[in-house]
């Protein structure tokens, strides 16, 4: 495995593999890597002959409140993880290459962005489109693979590659979860036991709402309340409990065709989302 | 010479090139081309192995009361200037392919789009920025040429360049220009006689500017309110005078380090636009 610290390390790297005809799987982390991310590795090799992955925590997608300098790191442990699973490039960017003092330039998508987490979290998607759209214009991959986990970030990936004409194919992975349902985050690291006992409310009422969609429900704001009520009973404060049209991310009443059931609540002071799909 | 009406055409024939080790220089053009455009044909020819020109009058980048509609068009004329100069690939998408109908993603300069032709047309280098964009993304050339006469849009898309991290480097041909100094544009086409004569006030007074300039006039206003008189003494609407710094783009009162004299002045209903390199 070769690490990349630099830009220039990375891309000459990635030109020796595509000269070598090779093909290359991409995934971008912000690191402190868990088996969500690393079953994110085995799609990426399954559909390359390379893999690289990423990691960088990117400045550009933290709200001034948020949890940027306390984002958990540990670059031996995530550099181990990669070598066992078998990654062949490792790149590690720091934010002095990744933005210039003067950078000026931000790509934004407008149509998928505002609903869900853009809403708590307005200058968020900008950041990840401006990053990724950087990220896979370096590494130039064939394929970049994305967890189904951020669902409204994989979609405005996807639309983004589509309208951007970015030359990629994008995967989404399925959600990892804990045996007992917990969504992997890396932010799990911050709830103490407590809060993550309580915190399973969201998986289980998701999966409630599953059952009760496949036994007929197809009420829209039914489902919503059921899952804020026992997230709410569990003590976790609701940001938002939505559901929406898988392609446009527009609210429904009624679920007609494929829909999204998401979920972004507080417990403690950390924020966890989590979604399903229902149709 | 291969006409390519499609991206997935574009990018087979690209695709085939790279597999052969050859380069690519790209000419993305608006059509109705003059010497302006063909002398960045020959500058990319000098600098990569296979040029491509495209041509696509780029809706997004027209404001509701410019000239979308009435920009010229004649392909068959220019199909005949790109084989005689030695294009190997003519790109020619229509806008139905370049945007989807619910198109959604923009890329947005912010520090060097708020002056000069920003500030009359709000939203034209989001159009231009995008399209560029897609177009380097589609075309994935080594190098991509562009021409001095429009100063600002070089500079923003260098920029754009820079931030994104897009594989490709950026060459900026001079300003070619009739015998009697007009400035070679598509939009002369539209000048009468009279304008034309009177539009040749624009050039003769930044001629007179470099040349006062030579002498040591390091006054910004002063030479702009040159530019201004002469303009306006030959008819001239000014949409703007300014005199800026090179890098920057931010206003000057003195000179003191590379500096652009930029000019844009309506004659009749013709926007035309110069400049001048001071230092």
């Amino acid at each position: 495995m070769t690490i990349c610290r630099t830009i220039e390390e990375l891309r000459t790297v990635a030109r020796g593999w595509r000269q070598e005809g090779l093909t290359v799987g991409f995934v971008p982390t912000m690191g402190y890597l868990h088996e969500g991310h690393l079953s994110l590795v085995d799609l990426a090799a399954r559909n390359a002959s390379r893999v690289v992955l990423s990691i960088y925590v990117n400045p550009t997608q933290f709200g001034a409140n948020e949890d940027l300098s306390r984002y958990p790191r540990d670059f031996p442990r995530d550099e181990g993880l990669c070598r066992r699973r078998g990654v062949q490039a490792l790149f590690t960017p720091d934010s002095a290459a990744m933005y210039a003092p003067d950078h000026s330039t931000w790509v934004t998508e407008e149509a998928l962005t505002g609903t869900l987490c853009g809403r708590s979290r307005p200058e968020h998607f900008r950041g990840v489109t401006t990053v990724v759209t950087k990220l896979l214009n370096i590494v130039q991959p064939e394929i970049a693979v994305f967890g189904r986990k951020d669902a409204q970030q994989a979609l405005v990936i996807q639309r983004l590659v589509r309208d951007l004409d970015l030359p990629v194919r994008i995967i989404v992975g399925p959600i990892v979860r804990d045996p007992d349902g917990l969504a992997l985050s890396s932010r799990n690291l911050y709830l103490s036991a407590d809060e993550r006992t309580r915190a399973l409310s969201i998986s289980q009422a998701l999966r409630e709402a599953e059952d009760r969609y496949a036994r007929g429900e197809r009420d829209a704001l039914a489902l919503r309340r059921w899952v804020q009520d026992r997230v709410q009973a569990a003590g976790g404060r609701i940001d938002y409990v939505d559901c929406v049209c898988r392609s446009t991310l527009q609210p429904l009443d009624r679920i007609q065709g494929p829909a999204l059931l998401a979920v972004a609540a507080f417990f403690g002071r950390t924020r966890l989302i989590d979604n399903a799909y229902l149709g």
